[in-house]
């Protein structure tokens, strides 16, 4: 008796990972609602845009990827607003620098995106059908009922009758703190001690491009306990973040304390970035802190799915953060095809949909482990960007897999596909961590991880056989040695 | 400048933990309010009571040193209101019982209590100086401007000028909440699949006490899966629980399924609690969640100090959470001793005090390990009850314990006090985790995680030596028979 009835969705965030759900619900033939707590990005000057939130984003293969399934020409437009990094560009503290290749091998690179942008040409993307709601946020959310309520202007405005919940609400999830409410939720918060102090680099004009130093280049300054990072910018800026102890960063509470810290450690930088420009930001911007969280499950019957940050809030320093909000919509999208979950509703209005309840619990479960990993990868990048890119075992380790990797080449075992996320399920060759995470869209992160640290104990029995051969080459050369010195 | 003023601290919360901390502050001089959402328990008659929350605690060591250490006489009350369970009663499946004694070498016991009752008895100790508020409820607090508002019939109250806010408010602490927002907190929260559902078992008066099972006993019906317990009431009647994973529980959904599962599983309690009452007992109580949750720091600045569940919520298969939350305010008391926190406050008012904000802040460091210790071996014990108590390895490693024991007696290092809360820093000769956690509340609940896994793996090796010893031996005689039958 079920008439034909189209399913809606309300997309809780039109953030990146937000926007690009609600477009792929939209593909689906899904009536889809967003509901934003800022401004309307559309049409915003740049200018007025990098106030909204000025950090830049990485993107690589995963985001691109996840962009691409839903509409290749995405893809494009953001390739076409970024610039590319190839290579570490590492800043020593006698001021040399030098350049570590993210891919020697492919030439694969990331791509450095100011947030706002692609923020603006995600939401521009968005054709008309999609209703958009700005500066309203969501006030309260009764799951049982299906109702959920937005205030503007202290005005509040119910919404009822949709099928299925999308929190892309961020760190802070409102709909993730109502689902918590209504579903044993395992959730965990930590933060590291460190904070993060946006900093700026202006453009020189006289300069190709304006860039002050070479663009194509993911910039540290390594300094063990923290660092300091640039990523280029289209107007030829670099927007810079310092990493540091919230101890340590007391000492930057004067202008004549930053000034000290900055010449023992960053003097390489101060020109740079014009010196009370630097310490103008020292002074003003906020210390924010480093928050990883793990959330599951992630979503609530056939009626809530968290993505993106609401799901995983990571560290930034593996650059996924972005990336891997943007694959959850993709790997959503493919459960959704699997279980058949089309644009007509099978449960009346209000019940719940057995079989996109099972299409969620099944993405739920499987998305797990993947999210879990690139948590856990981003917290250990911060030990490796601050201070073992500075280390000769490390710039072994890097150039042992590069050997390995020409020997024994690891290729995609299949195509990605809208019923097959990820063809590689069990990577074979060789292959660094650091190229499956960023450059490898067809391998769960988890699985990443499972084979890196196979790689690892590989490399650690070779470095024991190659020990014990040493000592036996020794040994028998000490023998001969005596026996032709006893003669 | 600063005149004399005395210390003025919140409580939020008037259960067993608030209550203690409320009597300890005014104890150490300061002025003393509690705030509490529920009725005023005082006078109440113990029908009434029951409706609170009819769960039994089970009060041991580490409570009664809490109590003892704030008023000698409140601990006696306790025992008086309490029963003592001097082992567990295994019910096995055939519906023979089996008594394992907790404590075979010193005799010691813990004890049943019922919630109310302590409840009650730990609040009508309080002195009139302590201003008590309830049915108010904490509905917002600003830690930085230090105003807390609460509400009662909808009426708001702001309550300004304290210098400490103590939040004892249980399991979904709102004084955690606020902490959260202006604190880097680390916090996690994971349900285990199991429920819990409160049943009971009424007294019959032709019995003596009314008891229909022995009453000294904590009586334990384990089926590996799954579980029931019941423990003593004063009147005769028996609090049961029993613990379901959910998927199971569904099985309980209809009176003649719940028949069902209680004859094919505890055929013999059927009769003792009624087939009525239990059927009615399923049908209407709630299946419960259990949680653990671990907070750090559990303090903020001079300012804030979570106690009890509020800091560390446990499932309750060790005992320990009001053990532990009872504890907590003997422990911080301690702290507040060694900084020489006295009653005159020694900042303004408003201000930092920087001696309390180190004493908390070095609290909270400190009792992390303890906290989490005690959090995952109430998660291990779970295993313990409804499965392991059934092994033959379990009772050889329990009699290997106490042979140990007997040979290698392990003493307190030194008598609690108030300056020394955990005199047994290491534990030296042989003692089991139960009695380290159960009876010794000189030693910390860390110190008795790490010693159990020293003494597991001691018997590890022995078993491993005795192994050898035993394939050596076998190999001796061997050849010894072999050498006789050659001759």
């Amino acid at each position: 008796m079920s008439s034909q009835r189209q399913r809606v969705a309300l997309v809780i965030g039109a953030g990146p990972v937000g926007a690009l759900a609600a477009l792929s619900l939209h593909r689906r033939g899904w009536d889809v609602e967003i509901w934003e707590a800022r401004d309307d990005p559309r049409g915003m000057e740049a200018s007025k845009m990098t106030n909204l939130r000025s950090i830049n984003l990485n993107i690589s293969a995963r985001g691109l990827e996840a962009m691409r399934s839903v509409d290749p020409t995405l893809a494009e437009t953001m390739i076409n607003e970024s610039i590319p990094m190839a290579s570490r560009m590492i800043h020593h503290l006698d001021g040399h620098t030098e350049a570590q290749a993210y891919d020697p091998i492919h030439g694969w690179h990331s791509n450095s995106i100011s947030r706002p942008v692609l923020n603006q040409r995600l939401v521009e993307a968005l054709p008309l059908e999609i209703k958009m709601r700005f500066n309203t946020k969501l006030s309260r959310l009764d799951l049982h009922s299906r109702k959920a309520y937005f205030t503007e202007h202290g005005e509040e405005e119910e919404v009822k009758d949709f099928d299925l919940i999308i929190g892309a609400d961020g760190t802070w999830s409102k709909v993730r703190q109502e689902m918590k409410r209504v579903e044993r939720v395992n959730f965990s918060q930590e933060f590291i001690s460190h904070a993060y102090i946006e900093l700026h680099m202006p453009p020189d004009p006289t300069k190709a491009g304006g860039f002050k130093m070479e663009p194509n280049h993911l910039h540290i300054w390594p300094r063990h306990s923290f660092m300091l990072i640039a990523l280029p910018n289209k107007d030829g800026s670099f927007t810079m973040t310092l990493f540091i102890p919230f101890e340590e960063a007391k000492r930057l509470d004067t202008r004549d304390g930053a000034l000290a810290f900055f010449q023992e450690h960053f003097s390489s930088a101060i020109d740079l970035m014009g010196k009370e420009r630097l310490l103008d930001d020292l002074e003003r911007n906020p210390r924010g802190n480093l928050v990883t969280m793990n959330v599951n499950p992630s979503t609530w019957r056939s009626h809530v799915v968290l993505l993106g940050d609401a799901a995983h809030s990571m560290v930034p320093f593996y650059g996924q953060g972005l990336n891997c909000g943007l694959e959850d919509v993709r790997v959503l999208n493919s459960y959704l095809e699997q279980h058949h979950i089309g644009s007509t509703a099978t449960a009346p209005l209000g019940r719940t949909d057995p079989e996109l309840s099972m299409a969620l619990e099944t993405y739920s479960k499987d998305r797990d482990a993947d999210l879990r990993a690139i948590c856990t990868l981003a917290l250990n990048n911060y030990t490796e960007m601050r201070s073992h890119v500075l280390s000769p075992l490390y710039q072994f380790r890097r150039h042992l897999d590069y050997v390995l990797e020409r020997l024994l080449p690891s290729k995609p075992e299949g195509e990605l596909s809208l019923t097959n996320p990820f063809p590689t399920r069990k990577v074979r060759g060789w292959t660094s961590l650091y190229e499956m995470v960023t450059f490898r869209a067809d391998i769960g992160y988890a699985e990443a991880l499972r084979r890196e640290k196979w790689q690892r104990e590989v490399v650690s029995w070779a470095g024991e056989i190659a020990a014990i051969g040493l000592v036996g080459g020794i040994g028998v050369m000490s023998w001969l040695l005596f026996r032709q010195w006893e003669r």
